[in-house]
């Protein structure tokens, strides 16, 4: 099953990520750099806003699958050697006062906030599967797709505080809104405390836990050909309903939903389901 | 105990709802379709707004349980049959224009939502008893309730997606904001999986999970009285203060609830409490 | 280890409240007040406030322990007595129009209000250590703070309800936006029904639960000691931005967070750290 | 002037309020109880809201214009005498504990509210035209109207801190939001002091003022033929993305639009008014 | 005009404010150092918060007149002097880290931001009244009170720019809020123009003009009289409830309000005011 | 006037905008298509995201005009003929359902409306010159600027309604925002009424009018050049500071405001700007 159908040439532009299409519909993005435990440097953070962007409008991926290559980690996160030369810390800049300084770290904290964006600003539902070093942005990462799952032997660490500073791409946004209890990711952030599958099962930030790579990627395969045999309206249309309603009173996430689906509602997918339910057949739907 | 000891006969224009009052201030309100696994046709939507409106403010309820007749379920959502000839999707509109279509179906949407918005609008705290089929508008109704129980044999589903449509009156707005993990509630929309009772109640959308639906009931039936026994004016504040708070920073519910506790604290109820406090009486409060 | 070992004369000022400081950069309060469990009368309320405001700037503070001393409980909440002869409630209001009685009570809940948010303000993260009677504003104290930790006997209750009236001084502002399942907040809230460790720490309101009072102070020294020695700059800064981000949209924790960290990515103490990172060393950050 | 060329029985039933249709697809609803100044007792907040309710999905109107009858004035407002022997401060209350009175106020300060909120939540523009007396609940229902005309001779006054009581049915909420100079409105509020036509059209409370009621029904009337010979898609819509827009952030606002055209920008409308545009016809558009 | 009745010894601890009472229940605060046109130091800071928490409980006090003793102007704002040997600017901060100078900064900024917020947050409304000199910080207190009138040489600047910084007090959050065209506002600011007591007056920032700073005093003077003579509780709600709407969406405005008022309208107050108006006899109302 | 003393190359890549530099820092970009009265088609709402966003970090602009090639206007808004072929709704769909369509009619919305949100996110302050003709479109553009000039002879016209759509992207949400009175907003929405430039500046959607473009142009730089000579630290905080306070609570701007300025009162500009105050001398300011 899971042999690359399709592999369009735009994915073949980006150097640290592999795409493949182990099923229809689904996209399996590999952050593909093993050899630094597929930590970002500079580049990768521009890539994966426009590796995203392009699957967002895709109309041949209806899910995705994101891992780590390798053995050794889904990401190390923000690769602080790379950092250290071109990043905001470490870049020669230019000027000696403090709030220019400033200024051109607040720019260069938007563009990598960008990139973790991508993830939810992709139209398309993503899975994210975490294997042992999962350490900094990844985490971040993490926390803006749809779905976790993950092996026994991940190692979760929101690391930033072990460098000396505060995350600032992601995660402290949007854990505190993803359900997990706030007195343990208050414990773990202030103490860069590694956790493992088990725990990241128990408390709810992952919904899965495996016990081998493999099995995990197996299973997310699974999934994903469920999900993308579905109407990709009325999938892609969830996805936007709840990001949009998560961060809005109840009322305007009603009153949102109403808006978009007075549109999508009276989609063909709508009858092909009915009909398909009816006849116990499989569905067809128009790619989106 | 449980005998009906007082039948307004307001509540008895209702077809398809049975009120009755099987404890001093305790409405149980019951599905009552059980033909059609309690589904919903658009009459139905129209009395459940009108039946918790009623309630919200009968003097003579103090706590709700909603359930569903019969032994197949809590209720199986949308009846679609019914739908098809009369709902937004089924119906013969008059217009051939997308807009004016489109508009159609928001109005629809939203006289549904505020059937949904009708529980949590409901003055009343309400704890909803969910037993086998539980599927589509059934768990719209169940997450705008304050309080879920579950049986073990309870089938859970987010259904919408297999009708081709995103959920839109009320279970993507409501489910990011009553303390589910997000990884656990994406994977089954996106593939209207089926959630069983032990899921549900490890994964905090049911607080209990019973054998049967007899122990459920008994066993909401006890809580219900024993909140029946408290003030009214103490309990109803509570869902009040806390629904605002929800969806607003803390620094907003703080003010809302000094300005609406401002009346409630002179109540008789507080000298009435702490009497009966001190004294190991049960306090008799006024009705409201 | 945990010997007090400074002990400025600030801090004495405190009657109810005794500070030590077990470790470098750890300070330990307790409330101190075990002939009444602990309970808070009019002045305490005015002390803690103080306290906490005090210890948010002291550059010898970078983590907070919170517990009651004795073997009776935390704390038993707002003293009923003692309010009841000086509080809103029970002080002879000099007025007998009922807006004037209501504007008293509200400035009265705003004070309250304000020594709760005294914890969230300060800027030291604070892990609040839970044993037996924790009643009442016992429970709004705790869900003001960072981390909650408690005994296998602890007999948590929010238990406002059976005084008579709605929890107003935080409970029902800051419960729903922790990372607890709503339908069982609401359960034992309307119930005023006492939770004890093992379901707290289930249900996600504490991290981690122990055998023993000692055992629990003993673990959240080891944890506050291993946070003291982070950078205070990273630590406090990831206080203040989560709980900014808990109140608004994903996009405007974000925003803030780059503004905040435009300063703080500058400090030298992501040098200090990322140096002793590679050399394996302890780094020392200066106070904050 | 076009006289009244339909009058549905359904607009017959409101006995304090005349509705006429003065033009293709306009309405004239006019507050008709002239011997008290169109004051408003209890009934008329129920007609209000039924009427507005009627209008706002009636696919013959397109613009509403609302006036009060006779030549004293648009309204008293609350019909204090009424009031004070069915209202909240009236009525007497069946129980003499301080949270239920309290409780019934409120209930009843929000059914007020709904009949001022009717005229925002109806679909179709309103606007509201003002003579002579204008006072306190007047003044509310004025300010949830679309568009603002006034005579010379009118006098506005947002009268009820002269009645010993804050404004509570919308303008305290509206005033805010609707253009107006903060240190205007708070200085004319807190002295109840009578505003002049000029003066509110200067302010920009008014867009319009004339020099007597004749004109400026008139000229609302050419306003409103106008604006009911465009497309009702475009011009319903646009009612509503204004309002939402209002309370929230513009990034929401345009979410929400953009969701909201993706259906209506369809529309044939869109066709037929641009070819109309280019032949320089008058486009037939289809009801809404 | 009426010489000062009654100076509580309280007011007399204010060094830099003189406070008066020209009229009953009516408090006149003068900023008083004209050698400096009343330029704020660090100490002036604190002193007008603890005066205007102290006038926001004060009983005897119903409304506030501010101004700027002397003839050259209401304030020149931050005494730049004064605040480059001890603000966060000048002072010689013990740290050479940028990160904890940064925090240092942002602890003073909150402290001077709360000294303005003193004057939102005090109960009373306040008129604030401009002549002449009205500088930087001058704007920002100016900002924050209910009603501005000024003086036809009244020289208003938003000048921080022209210190090489951007306003971070007030001004620049509560000026876009206030009801004056943003065009007009941003041109200003970017180039901390002068504004005239004429186009101040044209724009909406101030009420009213005058010739002289004597006749504004006058006319205030009676203004607060009149406003004085209403019920307290009905003046002090609607600044409230007027500050609570203009940050939030007209629903919660509308929420609020209801909450607030529930006990509210059952004052003394309401049947005081409305026996007078009916008797024409001038009501005495209770403290508050 | 000053020629233009620096075109760089990359400013020459946009086809229908012509960049020039007037005058040290400030940039004056004209949209150039004056033969179709500068109407946008699609490749110039790309063109105008990608200079705006160049703009914004070019070290060598601190202020950009902004006004329309020719006599004939500033700008006919969107191209309707080229849209008519290539947009949203010209464009030859490749799909039947409704929904698709509606999915990408929502798309194309949300790059539009990037391109207007362009000169919003763009960091510096921009001054939008209209003359004769500003249609649709263009009223979105002028909307999202910061300050507004226009020409007595300007016909200002929001003119979607007549092309039978609601303005979608960003008129409906920005014009609510800006200080303007909603009255008159709502009126010549409505009506698809033409604004001249006197009324323009009377309800302050303009902050100046004058009679020629010549005159408006002059006037403008001499503005922009004053703001030029500014601390661009100040002057961009203060664009940025403003537009996050529109959206939020008085109280989320000032957090936010003090959390930006922790690190730009730290500037040099600071310093240079108060020496060259009491030097009378004029500072020269880093590039940013």
């Amino acid at each position: 099953m899971a042999s690359s159908r399709r592999t369009p040439t735009s994915y073949e532009q980006f150097k640290n990520f592999r795409t493949t299409f182990p099923a229809p519909f689904v996209a399996h993005v590999e952050i593909n750099r093993p050899e630094k435990i597929n930590a970002f440097d500079n580049a990768m953070f521009r890539e994966i806003t426009a590796l995203f962007d392009l699957i967002s409008h895709d109309p041949n991926v209806r899910v995705v699958m994101l891992s780590g290559a390798g053995t050794r980690g889904f990401s190390a996160g923000l690769d602080v050697m790379a950092e250290s030369t071109s990043g905001p810390v470490g870049t020669p800049v230019e000027t000696r006062d403090f709030a220019r300084k400033a200024w051109a770290v607040r720019r260069h904290a938007l563009l990598y906030q960008e990139s973790v964006n991508a993830l939810e600003r992709c139209e398309k539902p993503i899975v994210c599967l975490l294997h042992v070093v999962t350490f900094g942005a990844a985490v971040d990462f993490a926390t803006a797709a749809d779905v976790r799952y993950c092996t026994r032997d991940v190692k979760l660490c929101v690391r930033e505080i072990d460098a000396g500073l505060a995350p600032d791409v992601g995660t402290l946004s949007r854990l505190p809104k993803i359900g997990v209890p706030y007195s343990w990711a208050k414990e773990i952030i202030y103490s860069a405390e590694v956790v493992g599958g088990e725990e990241a099962a128990r408390i709810g930030l992952a919904s899965k836990v495996f016990n081998t790579k493999e099995e995990m990627v197996s299973s997310a395969l699974a999934w994903a050909t469920n999900v993308a045999s579905k109407s990709p309206v009325a999938v892609q249309s969830s996805k936007a309903l709840w990001d949009f309603s998560r961060d809005r009173p109840v009322a305007d996430g009603l009153l949102y939903t109403a808006a978009w689906n007075s549109a999508m509602v009276l989609s063909d997918d709508v009858r092909k389901a009915m009909t398909s339910g009816l006849k116990r057949t499989q569905p067809t739907f128009e790619k989106l």
